[in-house]
């Protein structure tokens, strides 16, 4: 990766014989970006640009560079390629679009490129990039003027577009180094990450990603890195149109976006929603620490903003720390007895009588910060740039509070008025302190720096979530009903499996059945139901009747033998009436349980591989979606944290006065399912649904599987 | 109200006699910010102030002023304000804090100040305000100094914080008028909104709004104004914590949020949930027509940004156009026969090859605004310093868009780049264009200035929940159970109302009932039951056991006789047994009924009146919150309205071949309870729990009442 950022040479080829305005001339760009290695250019046609010497083709070049840059139309780029691999270049940058990110004809050629790529042991960024732009080693591929930053910040982009690079002083704010990979045909996120761990120029990572393809490398690596770094992601592609306009953009596959929730979850990654998210946890990261825990303090000139704080606290999961009671009697002025301070602390009614706004801020934001139970302070103070308010000098409070925050907890400032902007890049450069334009974006940004430090520093709520450091986690808990080891079964036949294969299946893992038995007469039909005890209930098994409840093929509520045979008899004229000549395999006869029901199943992604789902089942399954995810092995604590991540888990644990289900059971459940996973990746899609639970256990009641090739 | 906005002389009580930097001196900044008409200064001891004359007292001064700033502390106010009223001031504004904002002293302090501006037929505006701030009549009450924008805008800001004021750059960005009612002892928001819709010098209007005391008719004005000038309001304190600072700042009753947010619904305003939203939409009617319809044409110099517009459509309501398909040909270059545009138009490959970024960016955005499927277009467009990209004139650009925009659908633009900030305000010059800092505040500034558009103009979905413009709705449709009119019914006796007294209730206005019996003897228990049908409930009723389910005084699924006798048996043995001596008033012996477990409530708001409550009963009642309100008197459509607001409404219709249920039976029971809260003011709280609603009808089980003093 060293060669793709610091090349000590570089070779362009599809240079423009354009310069100056509207050239989008990368020669150019590259040179007043003040790359201070060798250029060359390589140009059919044209004998020098900008003064400098051209040559025909790439093996007329004088020695071999690091790197090569390819901005052709599609159907040259392969050539050229081929010219670079025999001159033995190593590291190649596709800029040019229409690959993977256009038409079948597109991915053709990506396909090749890459084909051809790892048969010779070469690295590629792109297509469809802007490739390298790195303010450390004044190096950048772009063929847009970027502005460098000096010094570079610590920041490293890995974006799925030059956009981010192009216009980062709106987005990311600032820009150390960043890798724009494009189509990402080669290399990709886990690469860059693998890269970045160890580089000391970066101490925080930016990713913007419409898709990834190495899933599940992906969630090792990021697990690892986000440890050390913070690592800040914006997926976008998070609608369903929003996922067909990725589709077209860069080719990448675009999984659901709850999956890439649970993995940037489990890999204590910072997820960003939108753009204003991406700028204020940028800048975050960039000013100060994380905060150690969720409690606010805040100094405001403004009762009203206290109000809005606290809205904002609660929209994004921080908390107000308690009033710092032992400062009480230092900061209240006797002479305004009526005014009681509270956490927000107003200091408007201080101020006005002190004569000294910023003497009060600074007495009440010291005497926050250093009280124990606050971890983040937050300030919202006048900026006016009237001769009349002079005397309010926040820049010298500020430091003056910093003075007083030895344990560095993060200063976060809002300041208001007509002289913001000017005031607000002072402040900025006061160390740990970082100002925002709106009191939302100053406490989401905390929120979402302290969920960062939660999950990787650990000792918090939600820090079990993420995934352990080896890449290999340890087997499950054994669990009633399995006396073997997971593993080392033959796969299953490709197909979809319905009633008595699908239960079989389930049973050879120990998850409990409802109790039932396929009959083919009426008379077994009632001496099964007698066995297992009424009510009871009747339903049609046939390839034909599929979605047997939408067809009237499911009787419930069978009180006694006299409703049992009614109801066989009606089933068997229904199935007749309606699929004449169809295969009825015969009818299903099934205790009927009450209790809660829920949903259980698995689903391969083509991402992340197989992920593990719990939730509401019944009627309310699609409407209120109540449905967790987890990817397998499990442990039996990972079990119980998935079901108490569920709306409904307090139905589970019991309310108001009725028993709940027993909880080892569906633990049970659950590990069962991460053995049934592992022992077979050929599942593409597994349903049981419903799965019904009371106080005594639970029962499957009917199950679907679909077996890939 | 004009007497505060543009007074022809004015006298300022408790002006400091400090002056300059740190002074916060109301005539200095009166002065500064041009006030034409005469100030007269009240000091006891100071001669002079600024080389300006004092008087000792108001009695002293030479013709009675228009208007009187107060600004001392609180306990010299109420002597004050009688000299203004006996000198015939007729307008008072009250800047001093510690009134109802503080503690008890102070909230008996504003009362006895209101009652005698009510007494003396004089309006204040305050306590705890920073005034007013008028940048038409260049006047403002303001002890900071505000600058002022001039030619002044058409958007009046209404406060309960001068922080609005005093910060307007960075919150609204603009300020005509403002008025600060802080504390709203007197004049209050449907004062200034009644003034307001008669001003022309207001086409905008913004609230900030902690709480409100006179919402009924808040409801009736602000659905009027609404009709004519957009209302934004940021209402605060949705947060529990919130709703605590906001009645220790302004002293104003805070109701349930989502009350707030049915009350702005239904008066077509437009609520945004916090300052960054406020900005955006404050920009966006400042600077173009709302748009007439959800669907967006989108021009983008990245394909990335195709994606995350699409994310943000899904999120604030917005939709993507369909392509122009009749610009097609034009639009697309056949030199890059891979690229194929639909919405959003990717101009990025097209600007490479033609040469011309803003060129193809004018032919696209032209395309797409008279197109008749798109209603408003946003443009994400690069702004670069560079001397490079200095061919990119996008001012020129939009001019050109803007003349082929006759219908003026709105332009949004999201410049990126390092010289956004400059490039920016050149656009935001350009007639019916605003430009935002982010692609998240542009869409969600379009999609909430259409919805106004959709709430007012009406045509589309929604336009239906706008309260009507006379003050007193039209009487609801009669529905099946009530023959005569409501209203002129005796008031109900205060108190808790339960089991036969409530169903009482309910069967006067035609509330159909589950089949039950209050009993005493196990034979009657019996007799009940056998005529009801079986299954069978039995529930304790006793003042000792309100919360029957949770103390085990409820048993189900009684089958039989010898399983009621059982039940019965079991029951009052436990009674006996848990509250020995308590009353037991009877059994209930009830029918039970199997169906959709729905809650239909009345409650009492203490700003806006009496709200209809619908939603889902049983046990995930608290888990999902599936409730909606509304304000009675409802009509059968707006009942209709209400079922279908529901997340469970298509289980209401029926799902995977179940039947639904009787919407109609469901209608009925809504305007019946509508009925009940015209005749019964007096009903503070009213709980339906659970009604059971299956295809032939519904049935009340439980039903509980409180009535108010």
């Amino acid at each position: 990766m060293k060669f793709f950022l610091e090349p000590r040479s570089v070779v362009l080829i599809g240079v423009s014989r354009q310069t100056g305005a509207g050239a989008y001339n990368n020669f150019e760009v590259m040179r007043r970006y003040g790359y201070p290695g060798n250029i060359y250019l390589v140009h059919p046609k044209v004998k020098e640009i900008l003064g400098q010497k051209t040559f025909p083709q790439v093996a007329d070049l004088p020695e071999t560079p690091d790197l090569a840059v390819i901005s052709l139309g599609r159907e040259r780029v392969l050539g050229v390629f081929r010219e670079c691999l025999e001159q033995g270049i190593k590291r190649v940058v596709v800029i040019s679009q229409g690959f993977a990110d256009a038409d079948a004809r597109g991915k053709e050629l990506q396909e090749k490129l890459v084909h051809m790529a790892r048969e010779h042991g070469v690295r590629v960024i792109g297509p469809n990039t802007m490739g390298i732009v790195n303010a450390w080693s004044c190096f950048s591929t772009a063929f847009v003027d970027i502005p460098r930053e000096a010094p570079p910040p610590p920041m490293t982009l890995v974006v799925q577009s030059g956009v981010f690079q192009a216009g980062y002083p709106n987005f990311t704010g600032h820009l150390g180094k960043s890798i724009d990979i494009g189509n990402a045909g080669d290399v990709d996120f886990v690469d860059l990450l693998e890269f970045l761990e160890h580089d000391p120029q970066t101490r925080i990572i930016m990713l913007h990603m419409e898709g990834i393809k190495r899933g599940r490398k992906f969630l090792e690596v990021a697990a690892r890195v986000a440890r050390h770094k913070p690592i800040v992601v914006l997926k976008t592609g998070r609608s369903t149109a929003g996922a067909e306009a990725a589709l077209s953009h860069t080719g990448s596959l675009v999984g659901e976006d709850a999956i890439f929730d649970l993995a940037f979850r489990r890999c204590g990654l910072i997820r960003v929603r939108n753009l204003v998210e991406l700028r204020a946890v940028a800048k975050a990261l960039l000013h100060f620490r994380p905060p150690a825990g969720p409690r606010l303090g805040m100094v405001t000139a403004t009762g009203a903003f206290g109000i809005v704080a606290a809205d904002a606290c609660e929209d994004y999961g921080l908390e107000l720390a308690p009033f710092p009671e032992g400062s009480r009697d230092d900061l209240e002025n006797p002479h305004i007895a009526w005014h009681r301070l509270h956490n927000p602390v107003d200091i408007w009614p201080l101020g006005m009588v002190s004569g000294s706004f910023a003497g009060v801020f600074t007495k009440a934001a010291k005497a926050l910060i250093q009280d124990e139970r606050v971890d983040a302070l937050l300030g919202v103070c006048p900026s006016w740039a009237s001769p009349l308010h002079a005397d309010i000098d926040m820049v010298a409070a500020v430091r003056e509070i910093q003075a007083a925050n030895p344990s560095q907890k993060p200063l976060a400032l809002c300041p208001y008025g007509d002289d913001t902007l000017r005031q607000g890049q002072a402040l900025d450069q006061v160390p740990g302190v970082a100002c925002f334009d709106t009191l939302d974006e100053a406490i989401l940004s905390l929120a979402a720096t302290w969920r960062w430090h939660r999950m990787v520093v650990g000792g918090g709520q939600g820090s079990q979530t993420l995934l352990p450091s080896s890449p290999k986690p340890p087997s499950p808990t054994p669990y009633r009903g399995l006396e073997r080891e997971c593993g080392g079964t033959a796969p299953l036949k490709a197909g979809l499996l319905v009633g008595e294969e699908a239960m079989a299946l389930l049973a050879d893992y120990g998850i409990p059945l409802v109790p039932g038995r396929l009959v083919q007469q009426e008379a077994e039909a009632v001496a099964a139901a007698g066995k297992f005890g009424y009510p009871a209930v009747l339903k049609i098994i046939s390839p034909q009747w599929l979605h047997k409840s939408d067809l009237g093929g499911v009787l419930l509520n069978l009180g006694g033998e006299a409703e049992l045979r009614k109801a066989y008899t009606a089933l068997t004229e229904a199935f007749s009436r309606q699929t004449p000549g169809g295969q009825l395999q015969g009818i299903l006869v099934q205790k009927q349980v009450r209790g809660v029901e829920l949903l259980f199943g698995l689903k391969q992604d083509p991402q992340f591989g197989p992920v593990l789902v719990a939730g509401m089942g019944g009627i309310y399954t699609e409407i209120f979606q109540d449905v967790a995810r987890e990817f397998p092995p499990v442990s039996r604590v990972a079990a119980a944290t998935l079901l108490r991540s569920l709306k409904i888990y307090p139905i589970l644990e019991g309310v108001r006065g009725q028993a709940g289900v027993s909880l080892a059971s569906l633990e049970d459940l659950i590990l069962a399912l991460s053995c049934l996973a592992e022992d077979h990746p050929e599942i593409a899609e597994m349903d049981l649904n419903p799965v019904v639970a009371d106080a005594q256990g639970c029962w499957c009641v009917d199950c679907r599987v679909v077996v890939a090739e």
